[in-house]
């Protein structure tokens, strides 16, 4: 098992990384504030992993919450059926709620421990990639509104976080690829160590070997933690985190939840990021070539749905990063480095949306 | 205008008290962090305040939302009006929301600023005499479920108060009067020089006197101030401020939203309060009977409704007070101090639970 601390002063708490943590009580018992827990997961999981985590609290009041799978049930309806099943058992503030599951279960686990009775304790057992070095680290919970994704939640932190990773054997094929979509993002962002030995070693992470996947999840999650720990709130730094995600968010919304996984959508925005930063001079051509060709040897997309630009427009101005209409962009200086660009060159921004198949060509 | 300032570090905000301030941009203006602005307010408040208020902006984008009004649509589908309204005009987080309204307008326009894309500004403008002396104050926010009032929810603190008691006016005689049932509160928990000055007024108050208003007003809201500075997250003195609310909520749980007002059943749950209070041997039969008498002298109700004993226990045992299904209550140990009981004697609290119309007598 290895270790790291999400270091957030009072907030601050332990990330655990390894095999076999699921039934490792220890990791859960000093965050416990009573005998009542709450494991929310979905359909999906819970029959895998949720007996395993209950039997490992023999001595506690374990309710189960499952709910639908699915990034379309991310939803305060879905939230709803959370608060009232802790409300019919009558768990108090002093309850633990801890999220066995992905992303959506996470960030939907993290809003309801932030909002049930003004909040209460909360734990993150992420089993996908994704989840593990992404949505588990940094306190952003939320849910979707049909006019754009976790436009609804608040920042609240676990109280610690529990990387089982042989949950990831269970974990879809696709999934997995989409998960190393966040993992490519931090050595582009600010890791080119990182980076290098990513494509050393991509088919290894592709044959799911173990310790391979244990590094990149180890070295995504302190990445991620020393971004938030400089910006909890993300007023500043913690937006270079958003590399592609404001192209993708619109992909998603474009194309509706769930038929782009986020890491998907997120994958070809960090290719029409590298080919815009490429458009304004800030990196080589082979440079953006390059993160194309390695977002194409994960199994990820290079080649953007066909939207009109301007509903790209339309539905980038409305990301959060956005000020007033204004679209706010995260580009790279180097691989390895990213910057904000907040006043984005209008016409290289259209050449980048309308590329498609041609994305880091002339 | 007279103000006061809620102490509580980076998070300290202004309460403005007088006459003709809703016209007054001046007060808002250093708390909004960009040109938009969204009144949130209902169909009852809107029509009268809400062209006043936004003539005061005539310089800001602003977006009104009208809320159905009633504590029954204190709800999340509501709250998702707010949310759309928002979306749809693409207001970003630099956005403010004010509430224009009483209580319910107050608690789910502070939750909808506590999430919007994960908190944004928010001012507070209430208009009852409820609002204006406890949920304006001490930035408790949140929504109803079925199962419960106010399960749902965030600490999130606004950034001023804006109290004109010019709104007063068009307050129906009930509301005033439910409202001042929060003021004698303040009086009876912690401050017996203003229970006297309260008895010695009453009339005035029930008359609208301004003068007699304001200062009821000001020392109301600096009491809760000095509470929450103290407690902000309701860990231990805070919870005074619930004299009379567990007995309350349980009734209006029972009863259904909306058929006795929130202060009439905090009233009459403060008469149970002090009868309680009296049976332990905290009080003399004579300061019980005074509680009843001055919430008699405010017509607000001193007669509980019939309900079994044992609907009482298991909705009291639901409050977020309670923990783990033991109901901790506040009780009186003069007129002017109130403590918590944890432990409260099971026999006692019965007999006061089937006094009815006989509380404070044997």
């Amino acid at each position: 098992m290895e270790s790291l601390t999400v270091a957030l002063g009072e907030r601050s708490y332990p990330i655990h990384i390894g095999a076999g943590l699921l039934g490792r009580a220890d990791l859960l018992l000093p965050h416990l504030r009573s005998r009542q827990v709450c494991i929310v997961t979905n359909t999906t999981v819970g029959p895998l992993y949720a007996d395993r985590l209950r039997q490992a609290l023999p001595d506690r009041e374990v309710l189960v919450v499952e709910l639908p799978d699915g990034e379309e049930h991310k939803t305060l309806d879905t939230l709803a059926l959370v608060f009232d099943a802790l409300l019919e058992r009558n768990f108090s503030r002093s309850c633990t709620l801890v999220a066995l599951g992905g992303g959506v279960v996470g960030d939907m686990t993290g809003f309801a421990a932030a909002t049930y009775q003004r909040g209460v304790n909360f734990i993150q057992i992420p089993t996908t990639l994704l989840a593990q070095v992404d949505s588990s680290v940094g306190g952003k919970t939320g849910v979707n509104r049909p006019l754009g994704k976790n436009m609804v939640g608040a920042f609240y932190q676990p109280r610690c976080v529990v990387i089982d990773t042989d949950t990831l054997r269970t974990l879809p094929d696709r999934e997995l690829k989409a998960g190393l979509a966040e993992v490519l993002k931090y050595g582009l962002i600010n890791n080119a160590v990182f980076l290098d030995w990513l494509e050393a070693n991509l088919s290894l992470l592709l044959q799911q070997e173990v310790a391979a996947l244990t590094h990149s999840i180890r070295v995504s999650c302190a990445e991620k933690a020393a971004i938030v720990a400089a910006d909890e709130t993300e007023t500043g730094q913690r937006a270079l985190l958003n590399l592609g995600h404001t192209f993708g968010h619109a992909i998603e919304t474009a194309m509706g939840y769930g038929s782009w996984l986020h890491g998907e959508a997120v994958a070809v925005g960090m290719v029409m990021a590298a080919d815009l930063s490429w458009r304004l001079g800030l990196i080589p051509q082979a440079a953006a070539r390059r993160v194309k060709r390695l977002v194409a040897a994960a199994g990820l997309p290079v080649v953007p749905p066909t939207l009109a630009v301007e509903t790209y427009l339309r539905l980038m101005a409305k990301d959060k990063k956005a000020e007033q209409g204004k679209i706010r962009l995260i580009l790279l200086q180097s691989l390895g480095s990213a910057l904000v660009k907040a006043d984005t060159d209008l016409a290289m921004l259209e050449l980048t949306l309308a590329a498609g198949s041609n994305l880091t060509e002339r």
